[in-house]
């Protein structure tokens, strides 16, 4: 049963984590102080400012943890025998991606204001770019070593970082839910690193991939947790007050539209009318990923509604036509169909973000809205674009031998990175017993 | 393995989800506008008192939808090959029901008062609405198709708006936590559909009902989240300030001394002094429906404490006793037991309500507490009577074949309504494999 | 299939139950009232001050009734065919266990004060206390009765709280999270428990004790929700304002940081390179035990990732070399591996917390820092060789044969104490069917 590992492996992974631990450790002690809400307060007011800010964050904050944690983790546990893969990756992922993202920013701070800041508001913005390397590593989920995704996700926070601030600082685009910054750049930057890692090969099926009702169960379970939290993602950066309000009233009725979509239209897709789990896995979220660009604006409830239907329409088109037409044109793999649920329906609401530019009432000239309109458009180009170069640039690194990308025969196999413990031989359990049964067929239980 | 479906359902499903998200976008389009928490403010006060409302209100209903999302989908699961049929069907129907009681809602705004708001208040109200649809389908769960579900869903929200309207706007009835209106209402109409739907046939257990240890832990998974929100469900509505800490303590308590009675009575009653994991699923959560009708009110912990026992003894001895007698006498099918979760608690914490009144300290003369009493009496009889006469008439109306209930051997049984994709064969997988079993095996699992 | 219980059981659990429940109900008819958040309010400002104080603590409230009744429900699934046993034991442990803190706690106030009151901070007192239980059992899990387990509650309960008000009351230890008054009181408590309970037996690895890979997932699961929701916990009490935002701060820094140290030390200890699903369930929330007892104070975001890295590097050298040891020289028991999760970061938070007040900046001079490192000494010699030694003593009350602890075979199996209901034999299911498989088989599933 042991799977030898190559020696690469086996040390380059712990050693790599080590470093990362340590350097991440020299800097905190270095270069990180409190911010103004945790920092030692001059005076009382500042007490009573630094509690009113923790109330109104942290249950978003911990909406958004559980949604990347439990939520996300379900979501990917769909391939049967590699639910514990699946849900450790995403993890481990989150955890070293925030902490990288905490030490750039820091380091970023710093060079700009000669400190560098720790706070609640750090956090979060760390967990957001942490949030791309997730989505990402979903197009490639399953064929990737621990080490293969650990390269890409020191790769992606960095650029995440670089296209945010060029998106949102300098181009001046409103994306308050992240879906140009986050979601189309997540994706294309996962394409890109999935088209030049697995290169010109035919994506085959492989055995292990089929989700059983047990594993569909677990990740229906994991779609729902992303569907209830949404909201909370998509306004925890609005403005409070009205703002805050409309984000989550439109991420609402744009969640609650998809769902209702997405099951007219994978019903009438299907050859014997039936439902798709995979469909209502992705598609109940896709309202979520379109409405990011425009949740605060006032696009009126309509929009919101409408927004969230089309977006399921295309996201259930993507999985039917265009994923297997991606896979036998261009040979590119997407494992989660990550393109169907962040790719389409990403761009579908940056085009919205543009025409709610354009069409904003009152507050503006017409130059002015045009202005937004086109850096608007912008912002989706430049996420677009540089990440699917950027990807494809990091996948080509993520062929490096040293990396242990699993053999095909162990792919989506968890019984290669964990320790499955053989059941011990023992005395039959009461009224006869399944002790005896092998250990492969326990596995797939 | 294909389970070819009659041509009209194929069709009227996807249709009549289709007629109904349009319309609802037309009404949308035409009628519906912010409230004044998510409108453009004025000035910086209302950016600040729209805050606070979204502060201290949104945790409350996040609580609410992981609860109906999550919670209620899990306890629903407890058959072992109906697991992904359940969590779907209450998930569509949660959010069918919602959006058209957003809809009816709106228009009686509209026609009182020219116009229809849209916010956060309005939201919660109609997933009360919905609320009501999941509990009454719980007594047909399994031996319904969705066309049937979502019909019976249009018909009973305008009888819940109604029902509600008349109980709490016309005559008063206090029931913060929705003891009389959401759960006595819901029970008896689920009831009144079951039995006109499955007429005098005597009910019959199907093999596939029976729950296996591993449908019986997560369906106890979601009863535990339910148990864990359950107060949120109840205070959500409360006066801020000292009434909803009391509604919160008072739920709190109720709960915990449902969990334990549950227990005791279980261990008691079964032949061999064992637990059923039924009677935890659902005795546990008694005391959280009985003590809404008088959660906020001040009726001393101690009567909670006894509210939360009593309610789980009726609630044990209704599974035991009550619901095979009704099979017996009546033919009555109730497939989750919601007579005894929703009915019998109920009725309990309504009769609780008049005591309450009665007893009530202080405020008012001893003629307006018995004038309360009197309507709380008259609110349980409304809400019984109405909903029983109505369940029955929509339940007649659901045995029109075009609806498609499912045959008799299909149901409880995903594999009418999801398409399980067959595993493909390959390669042997590590160290021995199942891929070679037949696939009725793997979808037991 | 039918086990027999001897007599005893089957009435002394149920009849003890039902005169603690009625025990409880008297105490709280004759002595509880509503504290002033919840009593009637005098003025508008009472009103204002109850709601503020609501709004700031339930969402806190909410996080960790979700640890406790799901997260660590989940996280003792992890024995494969005892899974609905650890959810309800550890269900019906966390209410019995929180009535009786309530119980005392109101009788110690009654008795200081001449009143007792209920509110949400009693409430929680109460829940901390019952998690003190709730870690205990985790010792002895799968080889004790219910009413073992009761007789354990009911004992630890007054214990803990003596212990508690000894620590925190009069050597002023600080403590916010419960390091040093919680985990390590529980971890050794448990540990005396399980020594004298179980007394010279060497442990033998029983069939049964093994997990699946379907139990680990379920048991990551529980782990995953535990950590999302452990800086709730650990902040819960602080003082709000900068004392909570850095106690949350810290939290997320010490567990992330875990995480990560984790991962790398397990796949380094383990032979072959693979990661240990039992390392990563624990290792990966030892940062939250060992920051508790300084996550409020000035210690520098650096030294919360150290605390965190360190103990999980000694929470996994105990699992794989001083738990074996202590097996083999002690012959201690210890299931779950609470010495390993709870007792040794434990230990190195409570030093931490000595350090820490020594070089407490700024505040108090020299003598006064000495003097409190003194008193944080003091706490962790008094929770620990108090609750060893009470915990011994108990352990030997639980020998009682009346108490009915299971029977060897029989260990670790749900069908000892559910009611599994044997699947009828009926027509087969849809294309081929497992109805006819033995029901053992079943069970394992």
């Amino acid at each position: 049963m042991a799977l030898p590992l190559p020696a690469s492996t086996r040390c380059l992974l712990p050693l790599s984590l080590g470093l990362f631990q340590a350097a991440l450790l020299l800097f905190f002690a270095l270069f990180i102080t409190y911010d103004e809400h945790s920092a030692a307060p001059t005076n009382s007011e500042d007490v009573e400012h630094a509690a009113k800010q923790l109330h109104s964050t942290f249950p978003f904050f911990q909406d958004i943890q559980v949604m990347l944690v439990v939520g996300l983790g379900l979501l990917l546990a769909f391939l049967p025998r590699y639910g514990l893969s699946a849900l450790t990756h995403n993890f481990l992922l989150l955890n070293v991606s925030a902490q990288w993202a905490l030490m750039l920013q820091g380091l970023l701070h710093h060079l700009q204001h000669g400190k560098a800041v720790l706070g609640l508001h750090s956090m979060l913005s760390a967990e957001f770019a942490a949030v791309t390397v997730l989505i990402s590593a979903g197009a490639v989920l399953g064929r990737t070593s621990p080490s293969q995704l650990l390269a890409m996700a020191l790769c992606e926070v960095p650029i995440y970082l670089a296209s945010e601030w060029l998106i949102i600082t300098r181009l001046g685009v409103l994306d308050v839910g992240g879906t140009i910054t986050i979601h189309v750049f997540a994706c294309y930057f996962g394409l890109g690193v999935s088209k030049t890692l697995f290169g010109n090969a035919k994506p085959t099926v492989h055995p292990k991939e089929t989700p059983t009702p047990r594993s569909d169960l677990l990740a229906l379970l994991g779609a729902l947790i992303l569907w209830v939290f949404w909201p909370s993602f998509v306004a925890v950066l609005c403005q409070p007050g009205d703002a805050q309000h409309r984000a989550i009233l439109h991420t609402l009725l744009a969640l609650s539209a998809s769902t209702i979509t997405t099951v007219l239209i994978s019903i009438l897709l299907e050859s014997d009318g039936k439902l798709s789990a995979g469909h209502l896995q992705n598609g109940s979220l896709a309202g979520g990923v379109a409405i990011g660009a425009v949740a605060d604006m006032h696009i009126t409830p309509a929009a919101a509604l409408a927004l969230g239907s089309l977006s399921s329409l295309l996201c259930i088109l993507g999985f039917q036509f265009l994923t297997p037409l991606l896979a036998k044109k261009l040979a590119l793999q997407d494992r989660c169909g990550i393109h169907n649920l962040h790719g389409l329906p990403g761009i579908l609401g940056a085009v919205a973000s543009v025409v709610a530019a354009l069409l904003a009432p009152g507050d503006g000239s017409e130059a002015a809205r045009h202005k937004q309109a086109q850096w608007q458009a912008a912002g989706l180009v430049v996420a677009l674009g540089g990440s699917l170069f950027a990807g494809m640039l990091v996948g080509a690194a993520l062929r490096l031998p040293c990396l242990a990308p699993p053999p095909e025969p162990l792919c989506f196999e968890d019984a290669l990175y964990f320790k499955l413990q053989e059941r011990a031989e023992g005395p039959p359990a009461l009224g006869g017993s399944t002790e005896g049964v092998p250990l492969a067929t326990k596995e797939c239980e």
